[in-house]
């Protein structure tokens, strides 16, 4: 007798063993059509599988959230095969599945080159075309592992396993080894290899380079085509492909992984709001300091970073009987000032900030873009608040955040406010009073600002509540661009203090702000919510002078022209280039530069310039000074 | 027989062994009173010691190079017996003695209290009176470092030391191992105690911290008088105090020794600085980039640095198969840059600039304020040139530098122009064609600057000729500030190259330019130089505001006119402490801050301004508007 319980509670008994696709039919004839394969009690059968345990039944059809999972699984499983089939001495190192795709890492010689693509794709559906049968086969480790004694990689996986038996698929003669489930390859209804490329073994450029086939595919040829155009919407707004294209970062194995060299342009885009910033950081009251990109291992014990972050930070230097590591974050830097001189209350709120430089140890598989780096420069500070002036504080510094993303246009996804877990306080600082009185004067403060948040219990830090404000990237990521944290722990760590109107001592509160968090996440978040269409204030060549012709007279004034904007600090360049006029025009265009002047001969004769704005096909012709009056006004009011 | 040699070639012969008074009255009798002792085949004997070896001679007297450096010695070993007899339980550890002083560390349980410094000048005078006699006994090693067995700090020394003799001096029944020479303590006329501070063992922050007491001594009273004098100027003048009062830069012990903290006042200096050289960069047609602090080991051992600067190198971090280290030069990054894509012909002279964050590991005894550190910012470049265009960009580079350092007022010591030794090829890179070349170029482009230079033979770097303009600092030292290195080699090494105007890959040059130095070199010696008087566009505070009372009327227009000032970025503060008018007068002049307002009833009710200007005891009153004007000239044009 087996018992299956549906999932709305009900309870089915079947007299023996029977497949997927027999009880799902049991439950409705449309059901088990539809039916790909089933979860009982959290182990997965295919449709064809005979079931002789009961337990909660869960049906998989291409409704499931993990349909096209699945179908990733089936077709990396079938490229592998496919491979093997055309490839006889290919070793299938690795692969990784997920809804949006799947890659293969395979070690080959001769390698795979991009004409060869067209070939396996072609071979790929002719498989799917024949049916080929699929079958789980689980043996003991050491029968398994003996089948792939040949595969290096696989060895070493198996190794680091530790498992007592292996499951792998067999299809024909041949057995794979791939963690993960799949479905009959019938299911699979479209496919397309995206591209080819070098890949680490495990991802570590310490390893060998192996090939690596990046591909799709679905079980809806129509959603095949949705799901492609998309991609490549998403890959077009990519900070990374926009990064690229607009020459504003780049990487280099030399330098190290994660580590972003600010290109020219970057780093014209990086300066310009990084003025920004100084100019409201000044309008605001705080004032700037520089601080070392290293610490002691000492100031890091006492901060606590050592026993709970080391995790994420680089190795230690020790020499001469002294020990360095590079800073993770600020926030002893920034004590360390405070407390180079005995401070007063009139001295308070004490607004430290910094373009601090940090280095996290990111895994190298998880670095992405500017979005997940190993240095980053941080917009941050400490505030030094007494008691009395928290709340002010935390608007005003709430009203500057607000002021500065308003002004880049940044679409916020939401505000989130972590408080403290009232049902779990063991894992937050001791002190009653301390946090109710701060998450009160918080949401009050944010009722006050009339900004709508969601509350986040039990997301609090440890050592007190915070705001974040939070955006979505391109990649469907979800990260905190600025954030206002307070912190009752760290002044008693580090024994901070003032002295207040009473002539007294007393204890500073902190409250840690990062303004538009790091430039590298802002920047990766600005390029794809503009798509790479900077404003003019921000555009890192805000013009491009294009003459008809390479003659002298043509020439000559666009070189004029530019040096005019030089001393304007107005950023052109001239396309001198040995090209066709509509060729340079259209090259503009995919820079993304705000404006181009074409010159030719009546912009020589009658001295005047004509531009088209970018994204418009209008041209406007007007003298120069009246073109940089227009574009002053632009640049000033960052419009 | 004993045969000594006289400095101007002439031989004396003598019967037996004498003193070396005797030696030098048998030349002169002046000469045999003026005698402090001799050098004889570069063994030190003291006035009265007998010499049995006959040699080359040199005699001392107050009028030789190391007449302080003896004197200070001597009292250096008197102050450690004076110390002895007062404190039984005191350890002496080291001690160091130069020309301009000297210093004893010891350690002391209860320690020595400032009071107590009168004292135990009292008593060393005291001794200097009785005429102690000290005698120099040599033992060998296993009986000599018996004498100090409760001297943990000798003992150490001794070990690592490793000779199979000690020498002491002997003073009555005490031994002090201190291996340097002294005189007769009759020679020294002049003594006094200059400060008692904390020092840690062997200058190391791991170590003990001992008690350090500095003093100087002379052999003559009226020079003494003269060179305290000259040291209090100097002291006066030394950027690390002037850095103290203006509250420009800091260190952290917890932050670590020879990183500097850039306090608020520092940072504003240092943003203007930066500005300024961006502004100038940009007029120059420089491209400014930032790279990462830390690099590969595999890079550095491209470029060489692994092999010859090592040991300036902070040490390699290592995880996950990876291996960085914090970079001492940005060379690499910079030719990562460059190397980013194919180069062309059109785009040279290519001119990367960056403020580059270096790290190099200095000795903690060696790190001096601002001019020795550990973590600096360099205004650096490189330039990546064709052949066809170094003479020009040198003469180009060279104008920039000159009238940057001009506009700083910096006076430069002199222009130092490093060449190839052409009798010792095998030290430089091996190509005479280039060097010739580039030597000629130099001395020519030097030539038609008309810039007077010093040639500097076998000076060069390894990788191509270099012109260094360098500084004298408060401390006697001869500092580089700016600098331009021809590079042939890194091209090469990193494998560079450059379409050039016929289609064909080309190699280009590198100079590699250092603009002001570093930010920390060049503010010690801005610091010093304007003895912390600032002009007004470089400082930190502009203006300072001191209402005459602190009644409502007078504070408020001291604040509105602060916010006047603020918003056309004039940096002001107002000084509104409890505290008398004219002392508040007196410390804005110890600030040196340019303008002081004094704001009274007259400039309420009139509307007006009273300012007085640094170093000047005039009173001028007039309207808002017009002091704005006289401002902004001043600013904008640098004066």
């Amino acid at each position: 007798m087996i018992k299956i319980i549906l999932p709305d509670g009900q309870e089915k008994q079947f007299e023996g063993p029977l497949s997927v696709e027999q009880i799902a039919s049991s439950i409705a004839i449309s059901l088990g059509k539809a039916t790909w394969g089933a979860i009982i009690d959290g182990k997965y059968y295919q449709r064809d599988e005979i079931v002789t345990v009961g337990g909660k039944l869960e049906l998989i059809t291409e409704k499931s959230p993990q349909a096209l999972q699945l179908i990733n699984n089936s077709a990396s499983l079938l490229l592998a095969h496919t491979l093997q089939e055309m490839y006889l001495d290919i070793v299938i190192a690795q692969s990784e599945a997920s809804g949006e795709g799947f890659y293969l890492d395979f070690d080959l010689n001769p390698s795979i080159k991009e004409g060869d693509l067209a070939k396996i794709e072609e071979k790929f559906k002719q498989n799917l075309a024949s049916h080929l049968q699929v079958q789980k086969v689980c043996e003991p480790f050491a029968i398994g592992a003996k089948r792939y004694k040949n595969n290096s990689y696989l060895q070493e996986l198996l190794q680091s396993a530790n498992e007592s038996a292996i499951c792998s698929y067999q299809i024909g003669d041949n057995f794979y080894y791939q963690p993960f489930d799949v479905v009959s390859f019938k299911l699979i209804k479209a496919f397309k290899i995206m591209g080819l490329a070098g890949a680490y073994w495990q991802n570590n450029a310490k390893n060998k380079m192996l090939q690596r086939i990046s591909a799709v595919s679905h079980f809806s040829v129509s959603q095949f085509e949705e799901m492609l155009k998309e991609l490549n919407d998403r890959k077009e707004r990519d900070h990374r492909k926009i990064g690229k294209d607009l020459e504003i970062f780049t990487f280099d194995n030399l330098i190290g992984p994660g580590l972003p060299i600010w290109l020219p342009n970057g780093m014209v885009l990086k300066k310009i709001i990084q003025e920004y910033i100084r100019e409201k950081e000044w309008e605001y009251d705080f004032v700037e300091v520089e601080t070392p990109v290293i610490g002691t291992d000492e100031m890091y014990k006492i901060s606590g970073h050592w026993d709970h972050y080391q995790e994420n930070m680089f190795p230690v230097m020790e020499r001469d009987n002294e020990a360095s590591v590079l800073r993770p974050m600020a926030c002893p830097h920034h004590i360390a000032v405070f407390n180079y001189k005995q401070r007063s209350y009139r001295e308070l709120p004490l607004r430290i900030a910094e373009h601090a430089i940090l280095h996290r140890f990111e895994s190298s598989g998880s670095l992405t873009g500017l979005e997940r780096v190993r240095m980053m420069t941080l917009t941050d500070s400490h505030i030094f608040v007494r008691n009395s002036q928290i709340k002010d504080e935390f608007k005003r510094c709430f009203k500057l955040i607000n002021e500065v993303l308003t002004t880049f246009n940044i679409k916020v996804d939401y505000y989130s406010l972590s408080l403290r877990d009232p049902n779990n306080k063991e894992k937050y600082y001791d002190d009653d009073q301390m946090w109710e009185n701060a998450e009160k004067m918080l949401q009050e403060a944010l009722d006050e600002l009339a900004i709508p948040y969601v509350p986040m219990v039990g997301e609090a830090a440890f050592y007190g509540p915070k705001l974040d404000i939070q955006i979505k990237t391109v990649l469907n990521h979800e990260i905190t661009v600025s954030t206002l944290q307070f912190d009752f722990l760290l002044p008693k760590k580090f024994n901070l203090s003032y002295i207040n109107s009473k002539g007294e001592i007393s204890t500073p509160t902190i409250i840690h702000r990062g303004l538009i968090g790091t430039y590298e996440r802002f920047i990766a978040i600005l390029l794809e919510q503009t798509n790479g269409v900077l404003p003019l204030w921000l555009a890192p060549t805000q013009i491009t002078i294009i003459p008809v012709a390479l003659t002298a007279s043509h020439l000559e004034y666009s070189q004029k022209l530019q040096q005019q904007f030089k001393q304007l600090k107005i950023r052109t360049i001239v396309d001198e280039r040995d090209e066709r006029l509509s060729y340079k025009i259209r090259e503009a265009q995919t820079s993304k530069i705000p404006y181009q002047l074409v010159i030719g001969d009546k912009e020589v004769a009658e001295n005047v310039i004509t531009y088209r704005q970018y994204g418009s096909q209008e041209q406007i012709t007007m003298p120069f000074d009246q073109f940089i009056i227009q574009l002053n006004d632009l640049i000033i009011n960052k419009k």
